[in-house]
C-alpha cells in the first residue's frame, strides 16, 4: 500500500466497462509523515475520494481487481481507503 | 498508470501473433504536470496513438492480456488511453 | 522480502473483510545492518507484531494471499515473521 | 519491455528443464536512444541473440512463460526480440 | 534473475511449512561485474548455497513457486543456481 494525496483527475478515453464509470485521480505520492517526495501515480477511483485527500493506494492488479470485483478489469492501482490517521510511534 | 508521450516506434520481430499485428511504441515518462521525467518504456499500442501523443499506459501484465483479450500475450505495457486532459487542482 | 520496523499504524477504512479485521502496519524499511533506508512501506499484519519491532516483510500480492488463506484479499505487503537474529557472515 | 545490448552470458547449473536448454544472456540496459544505462538485467534467451546485438527483453514472468510455452518456467526476464530498427520522431 | 553474493542469513518465525524447511539467505546485489551495488535482498534458499557464494536470485513469486513445487509458497526471491563462471565479451 502507498500513501498519496489527491491532486487531480486524468482524462481519457479506455475502452473497458469498469474504467469507464470511474474517475483515474492523479496522486502525488507522499512519505511516512505525509510529506510529497515528488512522485506521483494515477490510481482509479473505488471509494470517491476528492480532492486534497490522503488516501491508501493499493499498486497491485490482483488485488485491485478482486476489490472492484471485475476479474478481467484493466487496472493496477487503486484508491482503495481515505486515511483517518497516521499513528506515528516514537521510536 | 503512467503518463507517457509517444516519441517513436520500435521494429522488431517477435514471433507470436498478437505482437506482430500492433506497432511497438517508444513512450517518455512524464511526471504529473506533463513533463519528460528521463525515462523511458517501450508499449504495445491498443488504440493507434500517433507521434507526440500523450497517453496512458498501463504497465501491468495481467490487465494488459485482458484489453487485448488474449490470455497468452507477451506483453507487460500497453498504451491504452490518449490523455485528453489532466485536470490538476490547486492544493 | 524485505526487513522492516514497525514505526507505527494506518487507521482507514477499506471495505474488504479480511483487512477490516487486521491492523495496517507502517513500517520504515530497513538496510541489511538493520539501518534505515529513508524509505518505508505500509503492510498488513499477519502476525501481531509491535512497535518497535524488526519484522520481514513479504511484498508479493500472490504469496501474502495464501498466507492469509484468502485468494481474493486485497494486499500486497504482508508482514510475515518477527526477526529474531540477523547472522552477517564476515566476507 | 526493455531495450538491452548483450554483453555476456552466465553459466549456472539450475534444475529446471526449459532453463537447461537455454542460454542465460547477460544485457546492458540501454536508454531510448540506445545508450548504456549503468544497469543490466539477466535474461534467458529465446531467440539466439548473440553478443553485442541490441535485443527486447520482456520483463514479466507470466508473458515470458507464454512465449516459452511452458507454464511452470521458472523465468521472469526473457530475450524476446533482435531490434530492427528504433525510430525517434523529432518533438 | 538477479547476481547476489551470500552474506548472512536470517532468522525469523513463519507460520508456513516449505519455508520453515529452508533457510531465509542474505545476499548482496552485485552488478555485472560482480561487484557489490550496495543493495541486498532476502531469499529463500533452494540449493544449499553457502557464505561468500556468487548466486542466481529469481525475484518472480510465481517463478519460484514453480521451483519448489509449491504452489501456495509464500515466497518472492529464490536462490536458484551458484553462478560458475559469468562471460563478459568486449563491447
Amino acid at each position: 500500500m502507498i500513501l498519496g494525496r489527491i491532486t487531480g483527475s486524468v482524462v481519457s478515453t479506455i475502452h473497458h466497462g469498469i474504467v469507464e464509470g470511474r474517475r483515474l485521480l492523479l496522486a502525488e505520492r507522499l512519505d511516512h509523515a505525509g510529506n510529497p517526495t515528488g512522485g506521483y501515480i494515477i490510481a482509479l477511483d473505488a471509494i470517491g475520494a476528492g480532492n486534497g485527500e490522503t488516501v491508501l493506494i493499493l499498486d497491485e492488479g490482483n488485488g485491485a481487481r478482486q476489490i472492484l470485483g471485475d476479474a478481467s478489469a484493466p487496472v493496477r492501482s487503486l484508491v482503495v481507503g481515505i486515511v483517518d490517521d497516521v499513528d506515528l510511534q516514537p521510536s
